[in-house]
């Protein structure tokens, strides 16, 4: 079977072998006469499926041993309240905006915090991320706020902000939802990281959070205990019973990206070499092109999500129908922002960029 | 391949025929070139699996059109603090214990409300429901907190009590989590129901709420955006991604539920009568042993979660080692009763309860 090439933004094409194997092991995995579905969150089974995926995540990522990883539920959705319910000390808290992800956790933490816009893109239309030696941040904050990847303007953080060199005591928070396990990360500039699991992770209703040890003791009391870092940490994940099915999707994709090579590079640093080549040929292909365009400053584009327009609008179900027959799914672009969107997160081989930008010169000759 | 039976109070069994649909559509869910893990939640695919799951699940617990039917995130502990965030207006809610569950709610609503025990079986190890009767209801309490199936010390309440008739005029929430769709339920007695989805419904981390549309909107504005039932409600759960995963495999549950016939009836009416059969052999064999005992009273015994103890504790370690020779897995009691536990939810087959009773004597002829 030959299948289609999806470019959903999320939930998001998985890879094939990560398939493959759960749906061999469904009923009965590796012997044990249980689907893992079926499997008590405290038994050795699952208990060995929990610890081989934290510990192949943070291999992948190489985070630090003073960092905790929390597998829990909620979303990034869910992260915008919980996040300050855990760090804000319901203090101030500094937001830069380079699209929806990050104003959306603007809007929610003011619940819970002092909240502050330090810089945004918003009269640009959220096509850059603005300069960090222009973030206005104030000295007491207890965080900044970064979404690293947004997913709906295409707009990503290429490095990470040194949050003393900008004269502020904050940590950092990063949003890295949509380009996780992407790209390898500076952790001696992040506080906290997290991400829904939906884009390069796994199924939808996991979320993963990375926190350094220092931050877990800061909860407010009206933060639910279900959602309190430190509760989830001594608990290991298993305060309450996590999304067990979602957290062994997650480890087989872990696996997965482990094999992964590329020119020389394993794991995450093979795939962010294909990640680079991927985006570079379809950023190359848009710009060269009279017919589509992209509308993000070039060192803010995204390697995960391409939004672009064609110049004729007027065009664009013709395109979108077009590209479903040849195979090329769920290319329509957010609502809010309209057009086109790739989504070509870590699970879209090489070929299908290819094949999207066979369908792109296709389509321009037959319409142009 | 003959599976072993498993009595794990959750994540617990699945119907073997739901799996093997799950594994079949894995890649390609109808034809459709994705799976369901990989399919947008604003798609056209998985927009007509949640219509379906919502439907079904309505039609088989016969819920009324003034009561909306959510899919979220957070499992029953996160409920405990979602419903008083919702629901409490930070005034009174009344709590009745008959178990762990019932208690972990009324500690954690604590943080949000002005919590009051109305009744509690603490005193007698929660071995019953205390008598409606007896319960010490505040007038202007906002709601009533029951959770009517205690997985873990085995207590069912069988028939919901009629707060009207008791002289309150509050709203009766429900934890149903370990018996959601094992029996009919009367809604007129009813405000809010949840349930966890990982003893009956599915994989862990969906959980289902069904809500009466008066009570939508009364949440505090410290309600995470996220967990706020009205803003659920309105997006039709789309609010955050929702689990989809979970819910696919919740809907190919309440199909094989909708399919299941017993002795003339149909549905949930036919897996209740099944239910009834399965816990009444048990039980009985249980009553007549000199071996093995429960100490539920009869009148408030679970037909899901069936805790039991042998007389000589010292053959605990030897019955488990035997249970799972013979293909009988997760017997062990929760930490917090000691003893056995056969959990014995609508996936488990009468044969299963059959084959555990085989055991139960054979063990018993052995060892007494």
């Amino acid at each position: 079977m030959i299948r289609p090439f999806n470019f959903s933004a999320g939930p998001a094409a998985m890879p094939e072998e990560v398939l493959q194997i759960a749906a061999a092991e469904m009923l009965n995995w590796q012997g044990c006469g249980m689907g893992v579905m079926e499997m008590s969150h405290r038994g050795s089974e699952f208990i060995s499926i929990y610890e081989n995926a934290e510990k192949d995540f943070r291999e992948l990522l190489s985070i630090p041993p003073n960092f905790k990883v929390l597998f829990l539920q909620g979303g990034g959705l869910g992260e915008n309240a919980i996040v300050p319910l855990n760090l804000s000390r319901g203090g101030l808290v500094d937001f830069v905006l380079s699209g929806s992800w990050g104003q959306k956790s603007f809007v929610e933490a003011a619940k819970y915090a002092n909240t502050h816009i330090a810089a945004t893109s918003q009269e640009a239309g959220f096509t850059y991320l603005p300069e960090p030696t222009h973030w206005n941040l104030r000295e007491t904050a207890s965080y900044v706020h970064l979404c690293t990847n947004e997913t709906i303007h295409g707009v990503e953080c290429h490095e990470l902000p040194d949050l003393k060199s900008l004269g502020s005591s904050a940590s950092l928070v990063i949003d890295f939802s949509s380009h996780v396990l992407s790209r390898t990360v500076d952790w001696s500039r992040v506080g906290c990281a997290f991400a829904g699991a939906q884009k390069n992770i796994g199924p939808a209703g996991l979320t993963l959070v990375v926190i350094r040890d220092d931050l877990l003791e800061q909860a407010m009391d009206i933060c639910p205990s279900a959602f309190n870092y430190k509760l989830i940490a001594q608990a290991h994940s298993m305060y309450n019973t996590p999304p067990t099915y979602a957290i062994y999707i997650a480890g087989l994709t872990f696996q997965w990206l482990k094999k992964q090579e590329e020119q020389g590079y394993m794991g995450t640093l093979a795939i962010e070499q294909r990640n680079k080549r991927k985006a570079e040929l379809l950023y190359t292909y848009l710009d060269n092109s009279q017919f589509y365009f992209n509308k993000v400053l070039h060192s803010s584009r995204s390697r995960m999500n391409v939004p672009f327009f064609l110049r004729d609008e007027s065009l664009n179900e013709a395109f979108l129908k077009g590209a479903k027959n040849n195979g090329l799914l769920q290319l329509k672009g957010h609502k809010s922002v309209g057009g086109m969107r790739a989504s070509i997160y870590n699970a879209m081989p090489l070929e299908g960029v290819q094949t999207l930008i066979e369908y792109l010169q296709d389509f321009e000759k037959t319409r142009a």
